[in-house]
């Protein structure tokens, strides 16, 4: 069976909405942010950390796990879930961020794009098609179309081009799609053209979609106003009862700033890859734990906050790990960082039921962009 | 209150033990296996997990601690059980290994050790005072004397002056041990000969240890038969009523030779340094899970182990996240192997109580042995 949107309820004085996503394995509410497991794994973490964070649907990387360990693995294994012991749903993205940041030089071509493995210089070709029998194999909750992630330098002749190719890949994608326990998004681009994201959205939309994303907003070199109007642009031609999901936005004040748009679902690598560098967020902005100042500072990392890594462990001990390069460290702060923008969806959820996010945004806001960002 | 040790049972037909020992973080049976935890966090892992392998003391390594982050801080936290979160008793190593082996070039005399920082090349200075003023600050529940680790090469007549000043080092360092909660225990020397273990050994129990350590066993270049021939030498001279360390020890086959020969616990870098490696203990011997032949292997590593490893996770799997640098396969392992030592020391207990440790050996040893070895 596939997932069901259902929506409860959009909040009075904005677009922000509250829904549940019912899967096989099991409902969640939205907003949600996704943790990213690139490699059938988020890093440092296991399955039961993730669900003691409350965390619910996340993401893993087609492009890896069809390097490495390859598809058929994973469908020999009994698909993603089983490969990697995690029933909670999983969310695959189409390879095509990776083909375009990771592994150049590229050739793109009508039938796909032609590149190099980035482990070990391999010639490969990735299709729509192939990027959905990837994903079938997978047998993840939510697949997504493949698209092409054009730079943000990108010319407004060039976007519009490239967003025609990536409907007709779309069509093609949703055309072998084969896993009825699978639902597929398409992808709304454009980058910031209003009148691109219409097209986008509204020529994505009659493909008949399970949900959508806005893609193309977490590049390089793109402004977080740029984020913002791609998002108002696109989302008033997407239909109120699908999913709609933001790629690669994991800044809290992105969330909040995407929720208000009407945005339901994120996904981002910050929380782990913060983690790995010795950052954590708090409620008075982000703190870099390798700062002589926590030498000495038994406190926890934000006492507003309930994870296992603030219950138990102290500023200092955590410094004393990413100083030694111990991976207990990364661990203890991804379990912060995810459960701290997960809090954060939970907080935005009530807000919306409550209907005051505007003045939740405030006081959020004044408390993270007031304090310290190390 | 300092640890007691209560001998309950000597197997019939050999010198094994059975033991318990009481400490101010309850009880735990010997044989024991301590997984090493260097600077303050065994890799990887966090105390929940420790203990849900029947993990009971656990070893933190005094020179790595003494250097980063310090004494000082550890006793601001309260200690180390409250700096790591660990509610479980914690021994401390004098540091001498780690001088001897990581901290060169060095300069031994009657005082102490002058040698660098293996961090930043600093001069430092340790003497058996010095040790053990540090490990009273990190309030283990053991310490130990600090001591000099000759290398197997070592001629008799160095050995011999080195176990004297050994002797003279042990009696300095308890006269300023200052911690009622701390046990601290004696170290015999003498490398391969008889007679300088049994002088050792002898001399060492004249000073009055809480317990006893048979030292310069695991050095680089020794063999099985000269570790084995080192207890033999130092045990008849040992207290019944005190507990028998042999340091450095973590091979399974050491370990029941160890035990055979009478001693209580072991310590080893080896499950967590293996599982790094990609290497897994089982039954029928040690694999390598980098092996080409796991990659379709969706079976557990031993299915005779009741880990959270073994219970939940694939070869394959743990085999992709191993190849791909993902630390959670290497916390996977050390799960595995961890726990592995610690039910091999528990078919020991009971092998004891059944006076039939031979045959247990026996039967390990045939499938241990007779199988791979990768």
């Amino acid at each position: 069976m596939k997932l069901k949107f259902e929506l409860v309820k959009t909040e009075k004085n904005t677009k922000a909405r509250h829904g549940i996503i019912h899967t096989n394995y099991g409902s969640y509410k939205t907003p949600m942010f996704m943790p990213v497991g690139t490699q059938a794994t988020v890093k440092t973490l296991s399955p039961e950390e993730l669900k003691d964070i409350n965390s619910g649907i996340i993401l893993a990387n087609t492009y890896h796990l069809w390097l490495r360990p390859g598809e058929d693995i994973i469908k020999m294994a009994g698909g993603l879930h089983k490969f990697m012991n995690y029933d909670q749903p999983i969310l695959t993205d189409s390879g095509g961020f990776q083909v375009f940041s990771l592994a150049k030089p590229k050739d793109i071509s009508e039938e796909g794009v032609k590149f190099k493995n980035h482990l070990n210089g391999d010639n490969l070709f990735l299709t729509p098609e192939k990027s959905i029998e990837i994903q079938n194999k997978l047998d993840s909750d939510i697949a997504m179309s493949f698209d092409e992630c054009p730079p943000a330098s990108a010319s407004y002749k060039y976007l519009k081009n490239s967003l025609e190719r990536t409907l007709r890949w779309a069509k093609r994608g949703k055309q072998v799609h084969n896993n009825s326990n699978q639902a597929l998004f398409g992808i709304v681009q454009g980058g910031p053209y209003k009148d691109l994201r219409k097209y986008s959205a509204i020529e994505t939309v009659k493909l008949d979609f399970d949900g959508y994303s806005i893609g193309g907003v977490a590049n390089d070199g793109e402004s977080k106003a740029d984020m913002y109007n791609a998002v108002d642009y696109s989302i008033p031609y997407l239909p109120e009862n699908k999913i709609r999901y933001l790629m690669g936005v994991g800044e809290p004040i992105d969330i909040i700033e995407g929720v208000i748009r009407g945005i339901d679902i994120f996904d981002c690598v910050l929380p782990t890859r913060l983690a790995r560098h010795g950052h954590a967020f708090t409620k008075y902005g982000k703190i870099n734990i390798k700062n002589s100042k926590y030498k000495t500072d038994f406190s926890s990392i934000d006492n507003n906050c309930d994870c296992y890594t603030c219950k138990n462990y102290s500023k200092a001990y955590i410094r004393h790990l990413i100083i030694s390069n111990e991976t207990f460290g990364a661990r203890l702060l991804s379990i912060h960082n995810i459960r701290f923008l997960t809090k954060l969806t939970e907080d935005l959820r009530e807000s919306i039921e409550k209907d005051n996010i505007l003045n939740f945004k405030e006081e959020f806001l004044n408390n993270y962009c007031g304090g310290q960002n190390e």
